[in-house]
């Protein structure tokens, strides 16, 4: 029995790019942190003779298969047949699945169309792997002695609940994941990927934990990876690692994994007993939608004004026409002003405001395309930082820098203001 | 010479699933779009000898090798080295691009690490593939007659532009894409997958173009993919498919390919003239992100109120406590109020709001998470609808569906009120 895994990604909509492939990769990191050897991913189109061809192969490399795609209502939908097909079993109808299927519709008040029934056909002698979010069941089976293989349907939040809740402790009962390879990464804001690499320069040398760097959309990273023959002893690998690292990163490490700046910001105020309310111009709403993101975020975010007109800066927010006209709309006086302004219209703790130049029209050369003034107002005032961020990039990217730089504004603030006690809460 | 392509994506942060590989998919639809087959992608970690390996087979196997990552300036960025390694030749310093990248640094007022330069390093005989907005170059290269090269940084905005700008042309005039295939993608919101192919169904059957169904995130999608020796001739046997389709579809269709419900709904805005103001509550600014999303927004939008606090939707909004408390927030006479306030506050032409149980806590049998309400005012006076989306679903889906449920309202009143005179502007 092979004792490696092997993903094969079905649908042609993933041959020809028209979907992302984010199964493969959560698929990887499972498996990556399971210790469970893979080496192969492949994609292939909603076409029974390639798949079976790809089926060949896989069921001779691997112990293993794992497959996304192809369980939907439509014709081109043929995974679990091809399945069939390959290891030549016929179809039989899960009566328990059609009943669960129907229900779906029921609660949603819709009617169920006859194509939804074939989703709950599988293979002779497969079970069912269930969905508890979706109609498309996927299946475990061991249709051969030396291979297993699980099915899961295309779509990502339903193939990764129904990975956590079934399939994992599916094959660790099997004995599959006796060594974890544990990775925790590192996030920081405000420093360079470079820069960054070249402080901690002599932890990229080691090996178990290995350390490297990476950088996407402004955020530079830190992976730490362990390999031990269980999660905690990676752990107990990684802790001493990590610790130092944070001592020479400081304040410019925000958090780890699934840590957000937004996140990091939320339990400071929470932890506070705080508010903030945000004004924002051309983020055009990306900062409130951050800092609500959350569940329970009414406990610390009390609202925003997107003053995207001028006439609503100074109409909602009170900041002062001849302002405007004296300094442009972005400018320090401005973004201060606006910070002001909505601290009062909501009455917050904190007022979190940002306005520039976000492109890719109305830069000037004393205003380019890049520029952004963040500010951040108490009751003891505004103070605001300017940011010149590269003017070839993209408007989506310039607004997403631009809001992490204010949540990084207000998180060094709060983490200050805890440590030295300076612009606390009155 | 193999006359396909084979795309080798490199770097551990993709095999452990670090981050998401959107390049193989940008990839795969540009040389799909070209017609040049490729049966492999492979995911291979920051590693020489694996990286070798790879290159092994995809040399014997295809005539174009596309790789992406490990350009970076870190120590574990090994592309090029390998490469040279494996065909066995030198690096040369590249001077141009040397200064080219000094000047980048200093453009931005940073100081260049000296691990940048390492970035201007290519192996002997290869061409600098022009990075116009990144310092990490890539290369063209034939290193064997039978073999051509093709490297890309893995930042997916660089990638995407050294493809499009330098690599396509130049593949091109090399002979590459003789038969392209074209897809079109036509977009459908507020009628579900299956429902849309049960209407749609003779056209699934035929060959040239193929029509496909799809679903993703409360969308519907048909993609129309026709073979031809050029595009001009695929568009031409897609084209009455598509209008055959739309036909069908009717106001289901929103658009095609990049259309965005919010870009049909700022072109819409911009033909008319008029504006549109946002209040938010449980999308949190979402709505009003994705109204901005697109440059020259200040055409037709003109700001945004997120009313988180209830005190929020009473000061600044306008709502009635005593509505609130008779009807509850997430109630049509609150959203109609909530419109109706932001059209005032703003003085636009139209008033959009949300408000709702977004999860995953604050359901009750009464209710449940997913039930939404979206409203839209005019001097008319406002009209809501009631939503239940599927309360198994993520907090994020539901604030997602529920933007564009919104963005969809207004596009079919707008769109109706051209051909009906109903609602129109006074």
């Amino acid at each position: 029995m092979g004792i490696s895994a092997e993903i094969i990604c079905i649908g042609s909509e993933l041959l020809l790019g028209q979907i992302v492939n984010t199964n493969a990769h959560y698929l990887a990191t499972e498996l990556a942190r399971l210790g469970i050897p893979h080496h192969y991913q492949t994609v292939v189109g909603d076409n029974p003779a390639r798949i079976k061809e790809v089926l060949a192969l896989a069921s001779e490399r691997a112990g293993l298969i794992i497959t996304t795609g192809g369980l939907g209502p439509t014709v081109d939908d043929l995974t679990h047949e091809t399945l069939a097909e390959f290891f030549g079993v016929p179809m039989v109808l899960q009566n328990e699945e059609l009943k669960r299927i129907e229900a779906m519709f029921q609660e949603r008040q819709r009617v169920m169309a006859p194509s939804n029934a074939k989703q709950a056909m599988l293979p002779l002698g497969a079970a069912v792997l269930p969905n508890p979010i979706g109609t498309a069941p996927g299946l475990i089976w061991q249709p051969r002695s030396d291979v297993t293989v699980l099915t899961f349907p295309g779509v990502p939040r339903e193939m990764k609940r129904m990975w956590a809740e079934t399939a994992v402790p599916y094959l660790q009962a099997q004995g599959w994941g006796q060594e974890v390879f544990y990775s925790r990464m590192l996030r920081h804001w405000g420093i360079s990927e470079s820069t960054l690499a070249e402080r901690v320069s002599p932890f990229l040398e080691g090996s178990n934990p290995t350390v490297a760097p990476y950088a996407h959309a402004g955020e530079a990273k830190l992976r730490i990876t362990a390999r031990a023959p269980n999660p905690e002893s990676a752990r107990q690998l990684i802790a001493p690692v990590e610790a130092q690292l944070r001592e020479i990163t400081g304040l410019d490490c925000f958090g780890a994994d699934e840590d957000s700046l937004a996140a990091v910001v939320a339990e400071l105020l929470i932890k506070r007993g705080e508010t903030v309310a945000v004004a924002e111009s051309c983020t055009g709403g990306l900062l409130s939608e951050q800092l609500t993101s959350l569940s329970g975020a009414s406990q610390y975010f009390l609202g925003s004004i997107v003053a995207y007109a001028n006439m609503a800066k100074s109409d909602l927010l009170g900041v002062d026409t001849e302002l405007m006209i004296a300094h442009g709309v972005a400018s320090a006086p401005v973004v201060e002003a606006m910070a002001i302004g909505v601290c009062k219209a909501f009455g917050s703790d904190w007022g979190l405001a940002i306005t520039g130049i976000a492109g890719p029209s109305g830069g000037t050369a004393q205003k380019p395309i890049g520029l952004v003034y963040i500010a951040l107002a108490s009751a003891q005032g505004a103070v605001s930082q300017q940011h010149r961020f590269n003017s070839r990039w993209e408007r989506e990217l310039i607004r997403q820098v631009s809001t992490q730089s204010a949540l990084d504004f207000l998180r060094r603030t709060l983490v200050r203001s805890a440590s030295f006690g300076i612009m606390e809460k009155q």
